[in-house]
């Protein structure tokens, strides 16, 4: 089984954390001493190969790629000229593992997920790799928690099998960040999942979707896979992806295949996408305050979530601040208003202050 | 006219700028470029010279002190063996100052406090002079801004002179610190003052006072002062000095001076006392956010007080805070309850974290 890890985003959110030069996947986000994509290599032990990894992440990645995960061939480190979605990255990587085996099962991964329980994580996988072989795209459905606005969901149709205790159900559809009340209907229903972008499939299988569903998208690869062992291989990429939709592998792919599968994942999966999301993977002590790194000393302060660097943290009678201490930067922040982030690191970068993005 | 500055006080409430190693008086707490204790010397340009200057302080704080007023002569630091409180410092110094000439008129003045118009306070220093002349211990008397119960006051009585627009009244007497009604009903009143320790007394008043009001303690300022120009001055008064008592100077003398004066203060008076204290002396933006030093960035943010060193501080949403960052430790805390900062420092004391007090 292959895996493609998916490691070309930045990670504002997680500012001032996560910075254009090292995205929060190269970061070692929530104290576990390996960065997020360490992190989730290792969570694939046992199920891939470190020989087996790709990843697809830009050029500014390339270097602390491959010294994060001296596991895998540097030859299998795929850099897209530039962002454009998970659609054409996943694309360009099908092609490097189609040349190895157009029949082999991949998972497809973000680098930048946590997943408290990895045993249940790869149990799940394996279970995915069974159904993928017999043609389905798979996605890992993550059991909702609670009735969550911000991630799209994935409805589950018919059983299709169990093994072990695990089943396996056809998709009935995939739907957008729901509103408040659908969230919770979808939470009550019980056969929804949020959708974390993990999937598993045959290479074949996901190419000859490609081909099926965005035509435009496939000729592109097609024309840079017919480069890609020639001295032109580099010049024809650049020339040929700006041409390629930006548009996402579930719009691209997952809506429209015509096989596709969901297998429930009950592993204390997040997306760690904001400060605040932080705080369901972190432990907290009597008060609930969080500490994802550093030495804080606490006064009669509750629900905080603190990251700090070298210094000491001393709080006193505070409730409910992220405080994010980094050497250059320090954030402090009402822990519901968190997103507001994006408009500091605008603020910053309207300023010119780029060497704090 | 002379000036003796009492520079012995190590400034935990403001921890974790003020430090066993380098208290508050040796720092630049207000942002103005000048440590508070070169503030204090500078505000006297003028009325008293450079050469005039006497310093009590600490022995960790000799070197300090010679470096941050060079225009003091090295010999104008006298060292406590230890702190004593504020009546065995005074004597102290009383004692070279009467080797120099025993009518000066000389002025005690905390090296911590913050004046924001200095010229008022000249005016005053100089107005409070001419009336020690005539035999009165002087003490400049606060006008009181608000109900604060954390100050001793002073009760005016009759007025003895007007000079400028400046009285000079006879002091009723010295009040502890009042509870709320009381200090409700001094303000309203209007014949009381706020006791900031900044007095002005000819050198033969002051010690003639000791004499007649505390005997003990005039015998060891004697003891010391016999030995002074001689081989064990020394040690003579590190043998004397744990014998006198450890009072202030409002108890040993000011609260039963024969004639004692009180000259009002409208300067701006601050003693930055704590970090909310500190709010008083530092501009507001639109917000009511004091920024004492650094760069920071607000985003809906109202009420802070923000001490940056060099890094970039980022605020979302958040109210009321005290925001205190130094080199090796970062102080976050509700504006309302900073008093509790001396916890933290018995804390990290008694985990051992000398470096950190």
């Amino acid at each position: 089984m292959y895996a493609i890890i998916l490691a070309g985003g930045v990670g504002t959110r997680l500012w001032p954390r996560s910075r254009e030069n090292r995205p929060k996947q190269f970061s070692d986000i929530t104290g576990s001493g390996l960065t997020m994509i360490q992190d989730t290599a290792e969570r694939l032990e046992g199920v891939v190969d470190g020989q087996d990894l790709f990843v697809v992440t830009g050029a500014a990645y390339a270097e602390l790629t491959a010294e994060q995960l001296p596991q895998m061939p540097v030859s299998h480190i795929i850099l897209e000229p530039s962002g454009r979605n998970t659609a054409p990255a996943i694309g360009l990587a099908c092609l490097h593992l189609r040349r190895q085996n157009p029949e082999a099962v991949m998972a497809i991964l973000p680098a930048d997920h946590v997943m408290l329980n990895s045993d249940r994580f790869r149990v799940a996988l394996r279970r995915a790799a069974d159904v993928a072989q017999k043609g389905f795209i798979v996605t890992l459905g993550i059991e909702p928690t609670f009735a969550h606005t911000g991630y799209g969901y994935i409805k589950r149709s018919e059983l299709l099998s169990t093994s072990g205790d695990l089943p396996a159900y056809r998709v009935e559809r995939f739907l957008e960040k729901p509103n408040r009340a659908a969230a919770e209907q979808f939470l009550a229903d019980g056969d929804y999942y949020w959708n974390g972008g993990i999937f598993v499939s045959r290479v074949d299988t996901m190419l000859s979707e490609f081909a099926r569903q965005t035509p435009t998208l496939y000729a592109c690869l097609e024309q840079i896979d017919g480069a890609l062992d020639t001295a032109a291989a580099q010049e024809t990429l650049e020339m040929v992806w700006p041409k390629m939709p930006s548009i996402s592998i579930d719009y691209a792919v997952m809506e429209g295949a015509q096989k596709m599968a969901v297998v429930p994942l009950k592993a204390g999966w997040n997306d760690v996408g904001s400060w605040d999301a932080l705080e369901t993977v972190l432990e907290h002590d009597e008060q609930g305050n969080s500490i994802a790194r550093g030495e804080v000393l606490l006064l009669d302060s509750r629900q905080n979530i603190v990251y700090s660097d070298k210094r000491l943290v001393a709080l006193i009678s505070v409730n409910n601040l992220v405080v994010v201490d980094t050497g250059d930067t320090l954030l402090i922040g009402d822990k519901s208003n968190m997103q507001r982030v994006k408009e500091v690191v605008e603020m910053l970068r309207a300023q010119g202050r780029t060497e704090l993005l």
